[in-house]
């Protein structure tokens, strides 16, 4: 039986191509002792792996040429030198693009919720949302708070949980098909289309009390057109700037001074700094999902040889949804 | 026995001109029952007066054309209907460009340090620094501190009260003058020349540990650049962007990604937000110039009809300290 992975075949220079990456076989390989060897069945594709490949100054290293590409997966334990997994646990892994590895950071799945939903809303977007919007947003009841990416993983649960916490709530996302889904489906109050050209204009209208919460996943036109409609005391919370992940030149952001003026708090936020509270976020929103009140959707592309391809759409807006690989 | 002010004449577009202004001959007021008729002494200029003759959207009403420019004053009660304060006492008043006025918001000053102090180092400037610094900038002893304008009213009290606090303290100036001065009066450990050209690579050099904390009174090239430099954590306090405030065109922040990577709490400030806190900095303040721990120094312009100059003069960076005018 053979392993296949995804590794980096070279660092991209602007928008990521199929050809930045290489599949490649190998043998599966036998866990030591304290690991477990997984069976990947759903890989997470997610912005953050835009910095990974690239040789800019990251929170965290990235993957050198050859390595197996990074990411989290669910898969199925197959073999265990584990003290508490056993084969045919459910677990999550952070063994990236291949079908097959061997671990001792698996942790076992315990909800009962389709396993595809740990890599997403009840996953690290999810426990993005949640401690982004409650500890750096911290919206007030009739606050708007304004969600860019407003369709995707992490957007998708901010604009949801500040409905629940008694915000109005208003996305920005790509396109009337997402924009319709955002506010009918997910129930938000407004979504502004940034593609239909005036998002300064319609943003304005779609928040006619200003702006209280930013939750900026995407940077660039986004942020700089928000903070010209943000509130005395407003806040912001940078979470995302993929609008920039793929320019060979930063983003030309104009708006500093509203910073000044409305005295905002703006503040960069990586999940893993709650990562010992991650239980408190899993609970509520399981709470959710289990009363259908947390409503998610997925972008799926089948099999590991199409990562990259799944990777790239995501990067461009492409994906509706949170995008996953199906690997079994 | 005539008053004289000095009016707003015209908007400035871009830098400020002696025209923008007139000075006026009126009749000194004469107090109604809750006011007191002050003769003012020294009137303060400010960077933040730029903004209230511009057309801008900023955090308080503007100066109309034609009304008396605004401006805190020290001056000494000449004709007092008000309840606890009697002729001879000298007060804080927001009087502004005028050599006599009336006002019900007179605060007695009650302690012996020069009278000029109180529009300095132990007046709004001082409580600028203080607020902006304990609160929003937090920095822990042995944590770098870096200071923009540092020579100034503001920046040289945040420098020596992050010392004060244990902080090793880096200063922005311009001119080999003000950064001798930041160092050797003020006890900066540093202090580098935004004049000369390599404004990077000398903080860096400066702040070989990074930069914990930025009190950015100044904004453009100083953030952009510092934003570089900024470590995981760190805090800046956006106090002031009187590089911006004459450019017609607003600057183009490159390095907005670092807020991100780092997780950066950038927030902005104004002192009024604290005023309930005064007495707190005031104290505190007050016992380090008895001390002699809190050096200041002044720009002092001459007589009101100078006031203009004194100002565009500030504007350009052209003061070395607290910048004044002696009205008597």
């Amino acid at each position: 039986m053979d392993n296949k992975r995804v590794v980096l075949a070279s660092r991209p220079s602007g928008w990521v191509t199929e050809e930045n990456f290489r599949l490649e076989t190998a043998p599966v390989p036998k866990p030591a002792e304290g690991e477990v060897l997984v069976k990947n069945l759903w890989l997470s594709l997610d912005p953050y792996m835009r910095g990974r490949i690239s040789d800019a100054k990251s929170y965290v290293k990235g993957v050198d040429i050859g390595e197996v590409m990074v990411g989290q997966t669910v898969g199925q334990v197959v073999e265990s030198k584990h003290p508490t997994l056993k084969a045919g646990d459910h677990v999550l892994t952070p063994l990236g693009w291949q079908l097959y590895g061997v671990t001792r950071e698996a942790s076992k799945i315990r909800g009962d919720a389709p396993l595809s939903y740990y890599l997403g809303c009840l996953g690290m977007p999810g426990m993005t949302a949640y401690f982004g919007l409650k500890e750096i947003g911290q919206p007030k009841p009739g606050e708007t708070v304004v969600v860019s990416a407003a369709s995707g993983a992490v957007g998708s649960v901010v604009g949801q949980l500040a409905k629940s916490w008694g915000a109005r709530v208003v996305g920005i996302a790509g396109g009337p098909q997402k924009c319709a889904y955002v506010k009918d489906e997910l129930g938000f109050d407004a979504c502004v289309d940034h593609k239909a050209g005036n998002l300064h204009r319609d943003l304005k209208e779609a928040c006619p009390k200003g702006i209280d919460v930013l939750f900026e996943n995407v940077g660039a036109e986004s942020l700089d057109t928000c903070l010209r409609l943000m509130n005395v005391f407003s806040r912001i919370i940078v979470c995302g700037l993929i609008a920039e992940y793929n320019l060979t030149e930063p983003y030309a952001y104009r708006n500093m001074r509203s910073v000044l003026v409305n005295r905002i708090r703006m503040q960069g936020m990586i999940v893993f700094d709650w990562r010992e509270r991650y239980g408190e976020a899993l609970k509520d929103l399981s709470k959710m999902v289990q009363e259908k009140s947390l409503k998610t959707r997925e972008s799926v592309v089948e099999g590991l040889e199409n990562a990259p391809r799944g990777l790239i759409s995501l990067l461009k807006g492409g994906n509706f949804g949170k995008q996953l690989v199906k690997l079994a």
